[in-house]
């Protein structure tokens, strides 16, 4: 087994410097990365992907509001000035804490002086994992651009219907997003939307009242994490683009054709998963404390217990506000602990006394209900409707990493709220047999017959 | 067997209205549909993808400049207020030219009273079929954002090579395009760009001379269609950005590892086909006579010979010039024809004359080298470098197909232009075994060694 530890042969880099290695480019690691410049640290970000991504967008991607390219940059590019820092295209596949190694997934190890974990999280499907198949989360590019094919070839199969088939029909055009949290909220009302609105100026046999969306929410009320009024607010929203929002909704079943809610089995053409995460398996690999969703139990400045050269950031970490609350698993807090961390090291290195524990700060919560409805809580101020829906615009627009997505996002949103259409309904990745002859038997008979 | 022939139940159509099917939705398919706008028939367009694809542009997509749908519009949002056209998402299998019906893939046939067949052109790999999984042609979206994966894979094992391992080094990062013609000239440019320029801000361990691009063509001087001046200077302006151009360069085997040239094995990390194409079988649906390339040689009008309720356009037809020289088969040239073919039909129904026989008007052919020289042909005026670039540019953007694509084609280039970055830089569709992992006994030793 061989030690990577390449340095830029271009620039006269001290084998003395300290090593610091970033799992994972999401917003943790690359705030730790950019919090590290200038510290004298050599840097390695190690992620699966070549590209970061503004994750809270990404259900526009699964509905067709904007393209991949918009809301991810490629991790190079990000660091492209860090000049001390190199970026690795491989997979971690675990730690060995005592030697202070990275072991990938090419076989080879990477040695650090210090370690930060900011590998996130992936869907939970509470035991159930054969459900993933048949309602897959949306955490890459690649589980976007699959949803956004499901939703939209079944528009298509639909217009091909035989008009008297109707609950065939229906059928096809009825989508559920299981979990009522801001993801399935979200993306419940940009599929009302693409499929309602936009697809009905398109088609020639789907009106609006073919088509149906379900949220399915365990709970007795959406956004639990969110003020009451605001959820109430988010499901009248919801309601008025046509979703039927199905509260105290328990699913017992998950197939190709549809799922079981409180008994019942209602097919789908589509159902999408946003009921749960499960952190990355970092605790496993670190032998550390961890909590129900397998978050490490951290210490009071994110390193872990017993491993103080080890960091473990975002939706990866568990640790609690002043007020015991937990910090959420939401970018900004990602942000803030991979900042942190960064500093704590900048501060070792330099022989200066480290910040005191971390702190979140809390900027309050938004989510996003179809295209001109939001909700948004700071605490004392809550938003709803369209006030709440124009913050929502501009924070994320201004939070997207790089000047070019801002820039293109903001085009692409002015212009698909002016025109209601939606640019990147692209149907990529089709094999023959997902054209509309996937149903050679029932899919294609005429609605009326001319010699 | 069923027969489709859906019509639009929320509009009130005659069944004695003329059936007009247009199989293919690129330039010359949309071209006929829209010129059949108002003529009282009723238009069913068939395609095998959900969107057109302005495929000019495709290489872009392929080098990263663009994304998908930039260059792309889905066929239901170009037609969306032509009335009596709709849209199906199937694929043809043949036609029954006696009994006036379409074949589809579902297994439903399709009824018309005139049919327009502009289902283009897929690669020829003169028999040496074996050669399409190593060295793709660039026609579909998804084979882009295949060329692209390679390449940008290539880069970053590139990256992770051990140093004193230059030969793999150098293999790794070869890149072949075969053929000279304007697809072939525009590929090597930009792969020049994106890995020569572009990639060297972004990686620690690949300077602008470890990558090798090499252009392969068969005849004695680049771009053929065009006069010997302009492809004396497009090979100049490729020599300038690097790019290995072999004249003469007879191909003899491709394989997944390399190409062999003249006798000469050359390693690459990604081959690309530009050397030729071969129309879609619908000489052979017709029955119809075809030349060498397999597209229909059809009559002054553009019918078939023996079916004039049947016409062909595009890259699927053959037909020459008053000077005899034949239509190119480009873009423009399957515009003019389907709008040609379009108003025929629409004399027809309306028992008006029909308009005489089609007559190509060439408006000059452009190509272009990387970031800022082009190549143009208007007959009497030659452009060359920066003016051509520049006029290239602007009829590319002009001719986007709707407003959204040219607006945000737009800014991309001009932000591309100014920054010399590439946006859609983005690895997609990527499995473990791609990643860095892939060859786990070479591809990731060290640099050096640390403690």
């Amino acid at each position: 087994m061989s030690t990577i530890d390449t340095l830029d042969p271009r620039r006269n880099l001290s084998r003395a410097e300290p090593h610091v290695v970033i799992v994972g480019a999401g917003f943790g690691g690359l705030a730790a990365a950019r919090a590290l410049r200038g510290s004298g640290a050599r840097v390695t970000i190690v992620d699966r992907q070549n590209h970061h991504l503004f994750q809270p967008l990404l259900y526009q991607v699964a509905t067709a509001g904007l393209s991949p390219a918009d809301i991810a940059a490629p991790i190079r590019s990000v660091v492209a000035r860090h000049e001390r820092t190199q970026v690795l295209l491989d997979e971690v596949t675990g730690v060995d804490a005592a030697a202070r190694r990275v072991r990938l997934a090419s076989g080879a190890t990477l040695a650090y002086d210090h370690l930060v974990v900011a590998t996130g999280a992936r869907h939970s499907y509470f035991g159930n994992d054969a459900w993933e198949e048949h309602a897959p989360g949306i955490k890459t590019i690649d589980d976007a651009t699959r949803v956004r094919r499901d939703v939209l070839l079944a528009l298509e199969r639909a217009e091909t219907e035989r008009q008297e088939d109707l609950p065939r029909r229906a059928e096809h055009i009825t989508f559920a997003v299981i979990g009522g949290g801001p993801t399935g909220v979200e993306m419940a009302g940009a599929i009302a939307e693409l499929t309602r609105h936009a697809a009905e100026m398109d088609f020639r046999h789907i009106t609006r009242n073919c088509v149906r969306i379900v949220l399915v929410e365990a709970g007795p009320r959406l956004l639990a994490t969110f003020p009451e009024s605001l959820g109430v607010a988010a499901k009248r929203s919801l309601e008025e683009l046509g979703v039927d929002v199905r509260l105290d909704g328990r699913v017992t079943d998950v197939t190709a054709d549809g799922l079981t809610v409180n008994g019942a089995f209602l097919p789908t053409a589509a159902t999408i998963w946003a009921a749960g995460v499960q952190a990355s398996p970092a605790a496993r690999w670190l032998d550390a404390p961890a909590d129900r969703a397998g978050r490490v139990l951290v210490q009071p400045d994110l390193s872990v217990p017993g491993l103080p050269d080890v960091f473990v950031v975002g939706d990866t970490a568990s640790i609690s506000r002043a007020d015991g609350r937990p910090v959420p698993g939401i970018a900004p807090a990602a942000k803030q602990q991979g900042r942190h961390v960064g500093r704590v090291i900048a501060a070792r290195i330099a022989g200066r006394p480290t910040p005191g524990p971390f702190r979140y700060r809390d900027w309050g919560s938004l989510a996003t209900v179809g295209r001109s409805h939001a909700v948004a809580d700071f605490g004392s101020i809550r938003l709803t409707g369209l006030p709440a829906w124009l913050l929502w615009s501009t924070a994320h627009i201004y939070f997207l990493v790089d000047f070019r997505s801002r820039f293109v996002v903001g085009v692409n949103w002015l212009w698909s709220y002016v025109t209601f259409r939606r640019g990147a309904r692209l149907i990529t990745g089709l094999g023959s047999a997902d054209r509309a002859g996937a149903a050679p038997d029932a899919a294609l008979p005429p609605l009326r017959q001319v010699g």
